[in-house]
């Protein structure tokens, strides 16, 4: 497979939508290659009806594993149907939140391992892994007060969680950066859109130059 | 945990919910403790949610390992709203499938691997087996012959595979009673009803004489 796999992760309320809109204006014009962008959970038709049942307000009695689970049944479908035939045909795939995010989320915030989790995820994508993730970084609870402000009736399962959970997930994205120093890169997310935009261009530049025109 | 946890296994149309109604006429005024019927994928609103999505005959493009995973996902909630619930209540628990019908299906009848699947299933359940096991056994081509004549027209995406991957899912199941012998305990499925509840019963006076008044 020959084309380029960017992912952007964070916390909740980074703001990594906005930035990858935002980025998608000028981007395509400077790179030799088609850009798409995804997301997860979802991306397909199988991968958005899992989706809907993982961030459903009302199923309040998940399992924690079954939560680890259905991110990473999305995910292979994902992967599958998305990722891999884009990948075959030299694009260039933005997908908002990856594998990176399960670590993060049910490995840490969860507590369920990120090894663990991990085994599933490598299971689920036969270990695709991305050639460059930008990490969103933004203070939890700032990011939440983002999310409140955007959507104030509208948050979904995992948004609605308390501040303790979003801060564990924080240490997990951390912990991730620790141990995949050359794939993770940090943007301040704190920024302004046009900073941030700057910032993650110029880091996608100096990783992946060969993209460019 | 105190209660038993008794599984129900084999090919589709092997009538293993026919047998367990037949069973549930005569067998709870036999023993000791409440016994609850339950079945996968489902088993609760969250797994009944994902059963939906497995068994969908328009999801074609379904990735094997998504599916894998869906039958893990929608198992973990079971086991942790109906199954570890009713053994912590000292009740009996009959399940129409459980593991194994992952172990067979999927592991085998997918080429995904036993060990592979068995992994994400002992991450899905904690490590939850069965006491006991019965294993109906039919020609696979038997029992789609009794499935097209009960629902000719409502076959579900997996009933819906060529022979040739129910052949496969059969030689899964014998793997697993050779590497199961203790729990897992052979019913000849192709006798009448009568004999196979018969033979049921008395499998299980023998394994679990304990459970009987």
């Amino acid at each position: 497979m020959s084309g380029y796999f960017i992912t952007f992760e964070g916390p909740d309320g980074a703001g990594k939508t906005t930035i990858i809109n935002e980025i998608m204006k000028t981007f395509p014009s400077q790179v030799k290659y088609p850009v798409i962008v995804t997301r997860e959970p979802g991306g397909s038709k199988i991968s958005e009806a899992i989706r809907d049942i993982i961030l459903d307000p009302n199923n309040k009695e998940m399992d924690d594993r079954t939560e680890a689970l259905l991110y990473a049944a999305q995910r292979g479908q994902h992967v599958n149907e998305v990722i891999k035939p884009a990948l075959k045909a030299n694009k260039i795939i933005f997908s908002d939140r990856y594998i990176d995010s399960s670590l993060a989320y049910q490995g840490v915030g969860r507590d369920l391992g990120i090894k663990e989790v991990k085994a599933i995820n490598d299971f689920a994508t036969n270990n695709l892994n991305p050639d460059l993730t930008l990490f969103f970084d933004i203070d939890p609870a700032e990011g939440l007060a983002r999310i409140k402000k955007l959507r104030p009736d509208a948050e979904d399962r995992l948004e609605q969680e308390r501040l303790a959970f979003h801060e564990k997930v924080y240490q997990g994205y951390q912990e991730l950066l620790k141990q995949y120093p050359e794939r993770i890169k940090v943007v301040d997310a704190s920024a302004s859109i046009t900073d941030v935009v700057a910032q993650s261009v110029k880091i996608i530049r100096k990783q992946l130059p060969e993209i460019f025109k």
